[in-house]
Protein backbone atom coordinates (compact mmCIF):
# COMPACT_ATOMS: atom_id res chain seq x y z
CA UNK A 1 0.00 0.00 0.00
CA UNK A 2 1.37 3.55 -1.29
CA UNK A 3 0.88 5.96 1.26
CA UNK A 4 2.59 9.00 -0.14
CA UNK A 5 2.22 9.03 -3.83
CA UNK A 6 -0.95 8.38 -6.16
CA UNK A 7 -0.65 7.91 -9.62
CA UNK A 8 0.50 10.83 -11.96
CA UNK A 9 2.57 12.37 -8.96
CA UNK A 10 5.90 13.54 -9.59
CA UNK A 11 8.06 11.29 -8.22
CA UNK A 12 12.16 11.39 -8.32
CA UNK A 13 14.73 8.69 -6.30
CA UNK A 14 17.84 9.75 -5.14
CA UNK A 15 21.43 8.49 -4.51
CA UNK A 16 19.76 6.33 -1.84
CA UNK A 17 17.05 3.27 -2.57
CA UNK A 18 17.32 1.18 1.13
CA UNK A 19 18.81 1.32 4.14
CA UNK A 20 18.19 -1.01 7.47
CA UNK A 21 15.44 1.47 8.92
CA UNK A 22 16.45 0.07 12.59
CA UNK A 23 19.92 1.62 13.30
CA UNK A 24 20.54 4.53 15.54
CA UNK A 25 21.36 6.44 12.27
CA UNK A 26 18.48 5.58 10.30
CA UNK A 27 15.99 6.68 13.18
CA UNK A 28 17.43 9.96 13.02
CA UNK A 29 16.80 9.87 9.23
CA UNK A 30 20.32 9.72 8.19
CA UNK A 31 19.92 6.90 6.15
CA UNK A 32 23.39 7.57 4.45
CA UNK A 33 24.89 6.59 7.63
CA UNK A 34 23.17 3.64 8.04
CA UNK A 35 25.15 1.42 10.41
CA UNK A 36 24.59 -1.94 8.61
CA UNK A 37 25.33 0.16 4.89
CA UNK A 38 22.32 1.74 2.89
CA UNK A 39 21.81 0.44 -0.60
CA UNK A 40 23.04 3.49 -3.09
CA UNK A 41 20.91 3.59 -6.16
CA UNK A 42 24.00 3.29 -8.45
CA UNK A 43 26.70 -0.23 -8.89
CA UNK A 44 25.46 -0.96 -5.14
CA UNK A 45 24.61 -4.64 -4.53
CA UNK A 46 20.96 -5.07 -4.52
CA UNK A 47 20.21 -7.22 -1.15
CA UNK A 48 17.10 -8.51 -2.78
CA UNK A 49 17.89 -9.60 -6.09
CA UNK A 50 20.94 -10.93 -7.77
CA UNK A 51 23.19 -8.25 -9.18
CA UNK A 52 23.31 -4.73 -9.00
CA UNK A 53 21.65 -1.49 -9.05
CA UNK A 54 21.92 0.53 -12.31
CA UNK A 55 20.23 3.94 -10.70
CA UNK A 56 19.38 6.63 -13.85
CA UNK A 57 20.40 3.67 -16.55
CA UNK A 58 17.29 1.34 -15.43
CA UNK A 59 14.74 1.50 -17.59
CA UNK A 60 12.40 0.97 -14.19
CA UNK A 61 13.04 0.82 -10.73
CA UNK A 62 11.20 -0.95 -7.96
CA UNK A 63 11.55 1.55 -4.90
CA UNK A 64 10.14 1.41 -1.10
CA UNK A 65 8.13 4.72 -1.04
CA UNK A 66 10.45 5.66 1.93
CA UNK A 67 13.22 6.60 -0.23
CA UNK A 68 11.05 8.36 -3.07
CA UNK A 69 10.91 12.35 -3.09
CA UNK A 70 8.14 14.81 -4.22
CA UNK A 71 8.95 16.98 -6.67
CA UNK A 72 7.69 20.44 -7.17
CA UNK A 73 5.41 21.01 -9.97
CA UNK A 74 6.61 24.26 -10.85
CA UNK A 75 10.94 22.99 -11.26
CA UNK A 76 11.91 22.08 -14.38
CA UNK A 77 12.76 18.33 -14.22
CA UNK A 78 15.91 18.24 -15.78
CA UNK A 79 17.38 20.67 -13.64
CA UNK A 80 16.30 19.14 -10.69
CA UNK A 81 17.58 15.83 -11.65
CA UNK A 82 21.16 16.95 -10.12
CA UNK A 83 19.28 18.56 -7.00
CA UNK A 84 18.73 14.82 -5.61
CA UNK A 85 22.88 14.41 -5.72
CA UNK A 86 24.98 17.91 -6.00
CA UNK A 87 21.90 19.74 -4.26
CA UNK A 88 21.53 17.35 -1.04
CA UNK A 89 25.01 17.12 -0.52
CA UNK A 90 25.85 20.47 -0.60
CA UNK A 91 22.01 21.38 1.56
CA UNK A 92 22.53 18.78 4.07
CA UNK A 93 26.11 20.27 5.75
CA UNK A 94 24.41 23.86 5.15
CA UNK A 95 21.48 22.47 7.16
CA UNK A 96 23.78 20.61 9.44
CA UNK A 97 26.04 23.30 10.35
CA UNK A 98 23.28 25.94 10.78
CA UNK A 99 23.67 28.12 8.26
CA UNK A 100 20.84 30.65 8.23
CA UNK A 101 19.93 34.72 7.56
CA UNK A 102 23.65 36.47 7.71
CA UNK A 103 26.01 33.36 7.99
CA UNK A 104 29.52 33.88 6.40
CA UNK A 105 29.23 31.15 3.78
CA UNK A 106 32.38 30.20 1.95
CA UNK A 107 32.24 27.24 -1.42
CA UNK A 108 35.66 25.98 -2.54
CA UNK A 109 36.02 24.92 -6.27
CA UNK A 110 32.56 25.74 -8.86
CA UNK A 111 31.68 22.58 -10.29
CA UNK A 112 28.46 20.48 -9.95
CA UNK A 113 28.71 20.71 -6.34
CA UNK A 114 29.94 24.04 -5.94
CA UNK A 115 27.10 26.05 -8.11
CA UNK A 116 24.63 24.45 -6.04
CA UNK A 117 26.23 25.43 -2.56
CA UNK A 118 26.30 28.58 -3.65
CA UNK A 119 22.63 28.81 -5.13
CA UNK A 120 21.55 26.83 -1.76
CA UNK A 121 23.52 29.03 0.75
CA UNK A 122 22.50 32.55 -1.11
CA UNK A 123 19.34 31.15 -0.67
CA UNK A 124 19.24 30.56 3.22
CA UNK A 125 19.93 33.99 3.14
CA UNK A 126 23.56 33.33 3.91
CA UNK A 127 26.45 35.69 2.42
CA UNK A 128 28.24 33.87 -0.34
CA UNK A 129 31.82 34.00 -0.73
CA UNK A 130 33.63 31.27 -3.78
CA UNK A 131 37.14 30.45 -3.52
CA UNK A 132 38.56 30.04 -7.56
CA UNK A 133 42.02 29.45 -8.40
CA UNK A 134 41.30 30.70 -11.57
CA UNK A 135 39.93 34.55 -12.03
CA UNK A 136 37.99 33.53 -15.19
CA UNK A 137 34.93 31.90 -12.82
CA UNK A 138 34.10 35.57 -11.27
CA UNK A 139 31.45 36.61 -13.36
CA UNK A 140 30.08 32.77 -13.28
CA UNK A 141 29.80 32.59 -9.98
CA UNK A 142 28.27 36.41 -8.94
CA UNK A 143 25.74 35.48 -11.62
CA UNK A 144 24.61 32.37 -9.55
CA UNK A 145 24.45 34.30 -6.74
CA UNK A 146 27.73 34.59 -4.71
CA UNK A 147 28.79 38.10 -3.20
CA UNK A 148 32.36 37.31 -3.77
CA UNK A 149 34.68 35.88 -5.47
CA UNK A 150 38.25 35.25 -3.10
CA UNK A 151 41.19 33.59 -5.78
CA UNK A 152 42.76 31.26 -3.88
CA UNK A 153 46.18 31.54 -5.45
CA UNK A 154 46.21 35.35 -4.56
CA UNK A 155 48.47 35.53 -1.55
CA UNK A 156 46.76 39.33 -0.58
CA UNK A 157 43.52 38.41 -1.14
CA UNK A 158 43.44 34.93 0.90
CA UNK A 159 45.54 37.20 3.85
CA UNK A 160 42.55 39.48 3.69
CA UNK A 161 39.69 36.91 3.62
CA UNK A 162 41.64 35.32 7.25
CA UNK A 163 38.59 34.57 9.87
CA UNK A 164 36.11 35.69 7.95
CA UNK A 165 33.53 32.67 7.46
CA UNK A 166 31.60 30.48 10.00
CA UNK A 167 30.65 27.63 7.15
CA UNK A 168 33.20 26.45 4.10
CA UNK A 169 31.87 23.92 2.02
CA UNK A 170 34.97 22.36 0.10
CA UNK A 171 34.03 20.68 -3.08
CA UNK A 172 37.37 19.86 -4.63
CA UNK A 173 37.47 16.25 -5.99
CA UNK A 174 41.24 15.54 -5.51
CA UNK A 175 43.81 16.13 -2.65
CA UNK A 176 44.64 19.79 -1.91
CA UNK A 177 46.40 21.70 0.63
CA UNK A 178 43.07 23.06 3.76
CA UNK A 179 45.14 24.62 6.03
CA UNK A 180 44.61 28.49 3.90
CA UNK A 181 41.16 27.61 3.94
CA UNK A 182 40.96 26.92 7.78
CA UNK A 183 43.36 30.18 8.34
CA UNK A 184 39.50 32.00 6.48
CA UNK A 185 37.10 30.10 8.93
CA UNK A 186 36.25 32.27 12.18
CA UNK A 187 36.11 31.06 15.85
CA UNK A 188 33.88 28.38 16.28
CA UNK A 189 34.10 27.47 12.13
CA UNK A 190 33.96 24.55 10.24
CA UNK A 191 35.32 23.11 7.01
CA UNK A 192 33.26 20.46 5.25
CA UNK A 193 34.46 18.08 2.90
CA UNK A 194 31.65 17.24 0.51
CA UNK A 195 34.18 16.08 -2.21
CA UNK A 196 37.73 14.35 -1.73
CA UNK A 197 37.92 11.19 0.26
CA UNK A 198 41.24 10.51 1.31
CA UNK A 199 44.18 11.51 3.19
CA UNK A 200 44.76 15.10 3.85
CA UNK A 201 48.33 16.13 2.34
CA UNK A 202 50.06 18.58 3.27
CA UNK A 203 49.23 17.78 6.43
CA UNK A 204 46.47 19.61 8.35
CA UNK A 205 48.25 22.13 10.79
CA UNK A 206 46.15 21.93 14.77
CA UNK A 207 47.52 25.29 15.24
CA UNK A 208 44.67 27.19 14.01
CA UNK A 209 42.35 24.74 15.10
CA UNK A 210 43.03 24.92 18.50
CA UNK A 211 43.35 28.64 18.72
CA UNK A 212 40.08 29.58 17.47
CA UNK A 213 38.13 26.75 18.39
CA UNK A 214 37.79 25.31 14.42
CA UNK A 215 36.54 22.17 12.69
CA UNK A 216 37.03 20.19 9.67
CA UNK A 217 34.42 17.67 9.28
CA UNK A 218 33.42 15.50 6.34
CA UNK A 219 29.63 15.34 5.19
CA UNK A 220 28.17 12.59 2.91
CA UNK A 221 24.95 13.44 0.76
CA UNK A 222 21.74 13.51 2.81
CA UNK A 223 18.69 11.71 4.28
CA UNK A 224 15.65 11.25 2.91
CA UNK A 225 13.46 13.44 5.11
CA UNK A 226 16.91 15.82 4.68
CA UNK A 227 16.50 15.68 0.63
CA UNK A 228 12.62 16.31 0.87
CA UNK A 229 12.93 19.40 2.63
CA UNK A 230 15.58 20.25 0.33
CA UNK A 231 13.29 19.80 -2.82
CA UNK A 232 10.42 21.91 -1.33
CA UNK A 233 13.31 24.65 -0.91
CA UNK A 234 14.30 24.64 -4.18
CA UNK A 235 10.53 24.85 -5.56
CA UNK A 236 9.77 27.28 -2.98
CA UNK A 237 12.65 29.33 -4.27
CA UNK A 238 12.97 28.41 -7.66
CA UNK A 239 16.13 26.60 -8.08
CA UNK A 240 17.55 24.30 -9.91
CA UNK A 241 20.45 22.83 -11.15
CA UNK A 242 22.22 24.60 -14.48
CA UNK A 243 22.45 22.00 -16.64
CA UNK A 244 23.49 20.82 -20.39
CA UNK A 245 21.09 17.93 -21.82
CA UNK A 246 22.88 15.35 -23.94
CA UNK A 247 21.71 12.57 -25.69
CA UNK A 248 23.02 9.28 -24.54
CA UNK A 249 24.91 8.93 -27.71
CA UNK A 250 27.06 11.67 -26.55
CA UNK A 251 28.19 10.46 -23.11
CA UNK A 252 31.83 9.67 -24.12
CA UNK A 253 32.05 13.52 -25.44
CA UNK A 254 30.33 14.37 -22.26
CA UNK A 255 32.28 12.53 -20.19
CA UNK A 256 35.95 13.97 -22.20
CA UNK A 257 34.31 17.18 -21.44
CA UNK A 258 33.70 16.43 -17.70
CA UNK A 259 37.21 15.35 -17.16
CA UNK A 260 38.18 19.30 -18.39
CA UNK A 261 35.91 20.27 -15.95
CA UNK A 262 33.91 21.56 -19.28
CA UNK A 263 30.40 21.57 -18.03
CA UNK A 264 28.11 23.84 -16.33
CA UNK A 265 27.40 23.00 -14.37
CA UNK A 266 25.71 19.41 -15.08
CA UNK A 267 25.14 16.91 -17.72
CA UNK A 268 22.23 15.25 -17.81
CA UNK A 269 21.61 12.45 -19.88
CA UNK A 270 17.85 12.54 -21.98
CA UNK A 271 16.77 8.72 -21.64
CA UNK A 272 14.63 9.37 -24.30
CA UNK A 273 17.17 9.15 -26.64
CA UNK A 274 17.72 5.34 -25.94
CA UNK A 275 15.13 5.13 -28.34
CA UNK A 276 16.29 7.11 -31.04
CA UNK B 1 35.32 49.97 42.60
CA UNK B 2 35.23 45.86 42.88
CA UNK B 3 31.84 44.46 42.67
CA UNK B 4 32.14 40.47 42.73
CA UNK B 5 34.61 40.86 45.35
CA UNK B 6 34.65 41.94 48.78
CA UNK B 7 37.61 41.68 50.84
CA UNK B 8 38.50 37.83 52.56
CA UNK B 9 36.58 36.19 49.69
CA UNK B 10 38.10 32.94 47.71
CA UNK B 11 39.62 34.28 44.96
CA UNK B 12 41.62 32.81 41.50
CA UNK B 13 42.45 33.65 38.90
CA UNK B 14 43.24 31.29 35.67
CA UNK B 15 44.98 31.25 32.51
CA UNK B 16 44.30 35.20 30.86
CA UNK B 17 44.59 38.01 32.77
CA UNK B 18 43.02 40.31 30.07
CA UNK B 19 41.53 40.64 26.55
CA UNK B 20 39.71 43.36 24.57
CA UNK B 21 36.33 43.27 25.76
CA UNK B 22 35.34 44.60 22.54
CA UNK B 23 35.61 41.97 19.50
CA UNK B 24 32.76 39.77 18.75
CA UNK B 25 34.92 36.90 20.57
CA UNK B 26 34.92 38.75 23.72
CA UNK B 27 31.37 39.76 23.62
CA UNK B 28 30.63 36.18 23.05
CA UNK B 29 32.44 35.35 26.25
CA UNK B 30 35.31 33.58 24.77
CA UNK B 31 38.06 35.95 25.67
CA UNK B 32 40.28 33.17 25.28
CA UNK B 33 40.00 33.67 21.27
CA UNK B 34 40.06 37.09 21.46
CA UNK B 35 40.55 38.70 18.00
CA UNK B 36 43.26 41.40 19.22
CA UNK B 37 44.63 38.94 21.62
CA UNK B 38 44.09 37.91 25.14
CA UNK B 39 46.60 38.88 27.49
CA UNK B 40 47.74 35.24 29.05
CA UNK B 41 48.93 35.14 32.78
CA UNK B 42 52.37 33.75 32.18
CA UNK B 43 54.92 35.42 29.86
CA UNK B 44 52.70 37.07 27.78
CA UNK B 45 53.39 40.74 26.83
CA UNK B 46 52.03 42.95 29.45
CA UNK B 47 50.34 45.63 27.34
CA UNK B 48 50.16 47.86 30.48
CA UNK B 49 53.49 47.56 32.32
CA UNK B 50 56.63 46.95 30.65
CA UNK B 51 57.74 43.34 30.13
CA UNK B 52 55.81 40.19 30.91
CA UNK B 53 53.54 38.59 32.94
CA UNK B 54 54.79 35.98 35.77
CA UNK B 55 51.62 34.26 36.97
CA UNK B 56 51.80 32.33 39.90
CA UNK B 57 55.50 33.22 40.46
CA UNK B 58 54.41 36.76 41.13
CA UNK B 59 54.22 37.64 44.72
CA UNK B 60 50.91 39.95 43.69
CA UNK B 61 49.11 40.35 40.94
CA UNK B 62 46.63 43.23 39.92
CA UNK B 63 44.23 41.54 37.78
CA UNK B 64 40.61 43.39 36.41
CA UNK B 65 37.96 41.67 38.54
CA UNK B 66 35.98 40.21 35.37
CA UNK B 67 39.64 38.11 34.73
CA UNK B 68 38.96 36.72 38.35
CA UNK B 69 36.96 33.83 39.39
CA UNK B 70 35.48 33.05 42.51
CA UNK B 71 36.67 29.69 44.30
CA UNK B 72 33.92 27.49 46.12
CA UNK B 73 34.81 27.49 50.12
CA UNK B 74 34.47 23.57 49.88
CA UNK B 75 37.09 22.35 48.02
CA UNK B 76 40.84 22.14 48.66
CA UNK B 77 42.56 25.36 47.39
CA UNK B 78 45.95 23.52 46.16
CA UNK B 79 43.57 20.80 44.55
CA UNK B 80 41.54 23.75 42.41
CA UNK B 81 44.69 25.24 41.26
CA UNK B 82 44.73 23.29 38.10
CA UNK B 83 40.92 23.40 37.36
CA UNK B 84 42.08 26.87 36.39
CA UNK B 85 44.01 25.01 33.41
CA UNK B 86 43.87 21.53 32.95
CA UNK B 87 40.06 21.79 34.59
CA UNK B 88 38.85 24.51 31.92
CA UNK B 89 40.81 23.07 29.02
CA UNK B 90 38.79 19.77 29.35
CA UNK B 91 35.34 21.33 30.12
CA UNK B 92 35.31 23.77 27.45
CA UNK B 93 34.86 21.28 24.53
CA UNK B 94 32.56 18.91 26.85
CA UNK B 95 30.38 21.82 26.87
CA UNK B 96 30.74 23.12 23.93
CA UNK B 97 30.36 19.66 22.34
CA UNK B 98 27.26 19.30 24.67
CA UNK B 99 28.20 16.23 26.68
CA UNK B 100 25.34 15.52 29.11
CA UNK B 101 23.90 12.13 31.03
CA UNK B 102 24.40 9.35 28.84
CA UNK B 103 26.62 10.40 26.32
CA UNK B 104 29.37 8.73 25.40
CA UNK B 105 33.04 10.27 25.82
CA UNK B 106 36.61 9.08 25.59
CA UNK B 107 39.74 10.75 26.62
CA UNK B 108 42.84 9.94 25.03
CA UNK B 109 46.17 9.85 27.31
CA UNK B 110 46.42 10.05 31.38
CA UNK B 111 48.02 12.99 32.33
CA UNK B 112 47.04 16.53 33.78
CA UNK B 113 44.50 17.01 31.20
CA UNK B 114 43.38 14.05 30.93
CA UNK B 115 42.62 12.77 34.53
CA UNK B 116 40.05 15.90 34.90
CA UNK B 117 38.48 15.29 31.83
CA UNK B 118 37.55 11.74 33.06
CA UNK B 119 36.41 13.79 36.28
CA UNK B 120 34.50 16.45 34.62
CA UNK B 121 32.74 13.94 31.86
CA UNK B 122 31.92 11.83 34.14
CA UNK B 123 30.40 14.78 36.69
CA UNK B 124 28.12 15.47 33.18
CA UNK B 125 26.85 12.16 33.84
CA UNK B 126 28.56 10.81 30.61
CA UNK B 127 29.84 7.00 29.74
CA UNK B 128 33.53 7.98 30.18
CA UNK B 129 36.19 5.38 28.39
CA UNK B 130 39.74 6.03 29.25
CA UNK B 131 42.20 5.17 25.35
CA UNK B 132 45.99 4.40 27.14
CA UNK B 133 48.79 3.01 25.40
CA UNK B 134 49.70 1.02 28.47
CA UNK B 135 47.46 -1.15 30.84
CA UNK B 136 48.97 0.16 34.01
CA UNK B 137 46.83 2.97 33.86
CA UNK B 138 43.77 1.08 34.09
CA UNK B 139 43.05 0.87 38.05
CA UNK B 140 43.97 4.71 38.10
CA UNK B 141 41.60 5.69 35.37
CA UNK B 142 38.24 3.56 37.05
CA UNK B 143 39.22 5.01 40.55
CA UNK B 144 39.31 8.72 38.55
CA UNK B 145 36.01 7.63 37.68
CA UNK B 146 36.47 5.92 33.94
CA UNK B 147 34.11 3.52 32.85
CA UNK B 148 35.96 1.70 30.91
CA UNK B 149 40.04 1.50 29.75
CA UNK B 150 40.56 0.57 25.90
CA UNK B 151 44.76 -0.38 25.12
CA UNK B 152 45.41 1.73 21.83
CA UNK B 153 48.07 -0.12 20.91
CA UNK B 154 45.48 -3.49 21.08
CA UNK B 155 43.92 -3.86 17.63
CA UNK B 156 41.43 -6.03 19.05
CA UNK B 157 40.36 -3.93 21.64
CA UNK B 158 40.70 -0.95 19.24
CA UNK B 159 37.97 -2.68 17.04
CA UNK B 160 35.67 -3.31 19.39
CA UNK B 161 35.59 0.30 20.20
CA UNK B 162 34.95 1.55 16.13
CA UNK B 163 31.58 3.59 16.00
CA UNK B 164 31.59 4.17 19.97
CA UNK B 165 31.63 7.87 21.53
CA UNK B 166 30.17 10.99 20.51
CA UNK B 167 33.00 13.20 21.81
CA UNK B 168 36.78 12.21 22.19
CA UNK B 169 39.29 14.74 24.25
CA UNK B 170 42.59 14.26 22.62
CA UNK B 171 45.32 15.08 25.79
CA UNK B 172 48.42 13.72 24.29
CA UNK B 173 50.55 16.73 23.67
CA UNK B 174 52.90 15.05 20.96
CA UNK B 175 52.06 13.97 17.26
CA UNK B 176 50.47 11.26 16.97
CA UNK B 177 48.07 9.55 14.38
CA UNK B 178 44.71 10.25 14.84
CA UNK B 179 42.75 7.78 12.16
CA UNK B 180 42.53 5.29 14.61
CA UNK B 181 40.61 7.28 17.18
CA UNK B 182 38.40 9.02 14.65
CA UNK B 183 37.15 5.09 13.49
CA UNK B 184 35.50 5.10 17.29
CA UNK B 185 33.72 7.98 16.81
CA UNK B 186 29.93 7.13 16.00
CA UNK B 187 28.14 9.23 13.05
CA UNK B 188 27.88 12.79 13.85
CA UNK B 189 31.08 12.56 16.40
CA UNK B 190 34.14 14.57 17.38
CA UNK B 191 37.55 14.78 17.93
CA UNK B 192 38.83 17.52 19.81
CA UNK B 193 42.82 18.60 20.10
CA UNK B 194 43.57 20.03 23.25
CA UNK B 195 47.00 18.65 23.65
CA UNK B 196 49.21 18.85 20.66
CA UNK B 197 49.82 21.76 18.36
CA UNK B 198 51.19 21.06 14.74
CA UNK B 199 50.66 19.23 12.03
CA UNK B 200 48.78 15.95 11.88
CA UNK B 201 51.26 13.47 10.98
CA UNK B 202 50.49 10.34 9.97
CA UNK B 203 47.96 12.24 7.62
CA UNK B 204 44.32 12.45 8.92
CA UNK B 205 42.28 10.20 6.29
CA UNK B 206 39.13 12.14 5.01
CA UNK B 207 36.97 8.89 3.84
CA UNK B 208 35.53 8.07 7.91
CA UNK B 209 34.99 11.79 8.07
CA UNK B 210 32.84 11.95 5.13
CA UNK B 211 31.32 8.77 5.59
CA UNK B 212 30.01 9.53 9.23
CA UNK B 213 29.89 13.00 9.42
CA UNK B 214 32.67 12.79 11.09
CA UNK B 215 34.59 16.38 12.94
CA UNK B 216 38.11 16.97 13.67
CA UNK B 217 38.56 20.40 15.83
CA UNK B 218 40.74 22.06 18.09
CA UNK B 219 39.48 24.18 21.87
CA UNK B 220 41.71 26.26 23.98
CA UNK B 221 41.39 26.51 27.59
CA UNK B 222 37.91 28.19 27.94
CA UNK B 223 36.31 31.70 28.60
CA UNK B 224 35.79 33.19 32.12
CA UNK B 225 32.33 32.63 32.37
CA UNK B 226 32.65 29.67 31.13
CA UNK B 227 35.74 29.01 34.11
CA UNK B 228 33.50 29.92 36.47
CA UNK B 229 30.85 27.76 35.86
CA UNK B 230 33.47 24.70 35.91
CA UNK B 231 34.26 25.97 39.06
CA UNK B 232 30.67 26.23 40.52
CA UNK B 233 30.55 22.62 38.94
CA UNK B 234 33.49 21.72 40.57
CA UNK B 235 32.08 22.86 44.18
CA UNK B 236 29.43 21.26 43.77
CA UNK B 237 30.37 18.06 42.88
CA UNK B 238 33.52 18.12 44.69
CA UNK B 239 35.80 17.96 41.82
CA UNK B 240 39.38 19.01 42.65
CA UNK B 241 42.72 18.24 40.72
CA UNK B 242 44.53 15.15 41.92
CA UNK B 243 48.06 16.52 42.99
CA UNK B 244 51.31 16.55 44.35
CA UNK B 245 52.59 19.74 46.23
CA UNK B 246 56.07 20.62 46.25
CA UNK B 247 58.19 23.41 47.48
CA UNK B 248 59.85 25.26 45.26
CA UNK B 249 62.97 24.08 45.92
CA UNK B 250 61.70 20.76 44.27
CA UNK B 251 61.27 22.33 40.83
CA UNK B 252 63.70 21.14 39.29
CA UNK B 253 63.54 17.89 40.05
CA UNK B 254 59.68 17.88 39.46
CA UNK B 255 60.06 18.97 36.56
CA UNK B 256 62.75 15.57 35.25
CA UNK B 257 59.82 13.67 36.94
CA UNK B 258 56.80 15.48 34.38
CA UNK B 259 58.87 14.99 31.50
CA UNK B 260 58.80 11.22 32.45
CA UNK B 261 55.08 11.39 32.89
CA UNK B 262 55.84 10.36 36.80
CA UNK B 263 53.81 12.63 38.16
CA UNK B 264 49.76 11.81 39.79
CA UNK B 265 48.66 14.36 38.22
CA UNK B 266 49.54 17.54 38.83
CA UNK B 267 52.90 19.17 41.12
CA UNK B 268 51.49 22.33 42.64
CA UNK B 269 54.12 24.37 44.50
CA UNK B 270 53.54 25.97 47.83
CA UNK B 271 54.31 29.11 47.36
CA UNK B 272 54.93 29.31 51.12
CA UNK B 273 58.41 27.45 50.25
CA UNK B 274 59.58 30.54 48.96
CA UNK B 275 59.77 32.02 52.20
CA UNK B 276 61.86 28.79 54.11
Amino acid sequence: EIIKFKVGDLAAVGCLVDSCRTCSSCKEDLEQYCLNGATGTYNAKDPYLEGRTYGGYSQKVVVDEHFVLSVPENLDLAGVAPLLCAGITTWSPLRHWNVKEGSRVAVVGLGGLGHMAIKLAKGLGAKVTLFSRSPGKEQDALALGADKVVISTDDKQMANAKGQFDVIIDTVPYVHDLNPYVQTLAVNGTLVLVGYLGPLEPMLNSVPMILGRKSVAGSLIGGIAETQEMLDFCGKHNITSDIEIIKMQEINEAYERMLKSDVRYRFVIDMASMKG
